[in-house]
């Protein structure tokens, strides 16, 4: 059964989601199997409300390109992770890449399964009608492990 | 030989520890071979003193469940790291979900190979001694790449 | 055609660059066949001036050592991730780790492939002659993908 792709994203900022999502379009476009488990954190990006949400961290991150030099200081202070977010999404949007809610409804498409984690769900208190629409029954750990090792070459990347 | 999962954690924090060994356990518990590496910070999941003191980082995590929302600056506040982390050890105790100290020790009865890296042992000026019972002799990066790379389907997770 | 190892670096740190790295050339070096993928914060590790410039981030890092204990809201000093930086190159010295230009050129030696992430290099308006010499010419996910899967096994990484 070829390559299956499996991504195991463990975080809810937007610089954590958006490669985990671009790597698994492309491998689904590629013809690969690629099935994403949510857990922790990353369950908020197939959250409803949150998935709207989601933000850049630009803390601790001296390699974030800021418009001019930011000491890191700033970087905790009230507004700053907004604006890091907004710039972010507007050099996105200038470079014609999609938005988090278009890639994550392109692997929805592609047919890219999507597996929120049933202790997480647990242990935020989400329930099913919290997620948005198209992703698979909540499953645990050896679910999805079992999704990747039926493939003859399993890749998995964790975020 | 099978499906061998190779887990290399480079955290020292709950937050990559606690998925690390979740995943670690449930496929050992699945008849597949594992072995982590633990090296730079994450070695200290491993060293007797600090496992009972690792922490949450709740700094620049906006996807963290907090009981009020809570501006990044409050994030890097005196007692902010204690607060979440005994937050989140009492959620998880809650959802019966076990402790960091539990899940080693499961991993330790399942079989599970605990590989300290040298270099980072070396560097951090650790001794076997200092480690708790059960690991492996430190090895350097080589000999964990050849555990993984002897099995037919080798799976690869980092923290 | 054995074992690919894929890696895939997305941040900029040096906590992040310098294990990415070590791994690669250790697996070069046992002869598997290497390639690194340089998207988002990643791209600056090939980056000619920010190549000499990368710093390791003490904030949200309580594993961290430390010559004293850091409360966290001095993390985010000014002039803090310098001192960490220093302290950590200080210590990879003592220990006779190599450097993080020695690694990248240690790399190249062993024919790793050094890959750039095309749409990054547009989103942070880089040019071929900005890196280092000796990377590949930038390539899509697809081309990275594609270069693992050719493999009996592949192994990816991401960091």
């Amino acid at each position: 059964m070829g390559t299956r792709v499996g991504i195991i994203l463990l975080s809810g900022t937007l610089d954590k989601a958006m490669p985990a999502f671009m790597l698994g379009t492309t491998a689904a476009a590629m013809g690969m199997e690629v099935g994403i488990f949510f857990s922790f954190y990353g369950l908020t990006v197939i959250h409803k409300e949150k998935l709207k949400n989601l933000k850049v961290s630009p803390i601790g991150n001296p390699a974030m390109p800021m418009p001019v030099p930011v000491p890191q200081i700033l970087t905790v202070m009230p507004g700053m992770m907004d604006f890091a977010t907004n710039m972010m999404k507007k050099m996105m949007k200038q470079h014609k890449i999609p938005s988090i809610e278009e890639l994550v409804q392109q692997a929805i498409d592609l047919d890219v399964k999507l597996y929120p984690c049933q202790t997480a769900m647990q242990l935020f208190g989400f329930k099913k009608e919290d997620l948005i629409e198209g992703v698979e029954e909540p499953v645990g750990a050896a679910t999805f492990l079992n999704f990747v090792n039926k493939a003859d070459k399993p890749i998995v990347l964790n975020f």
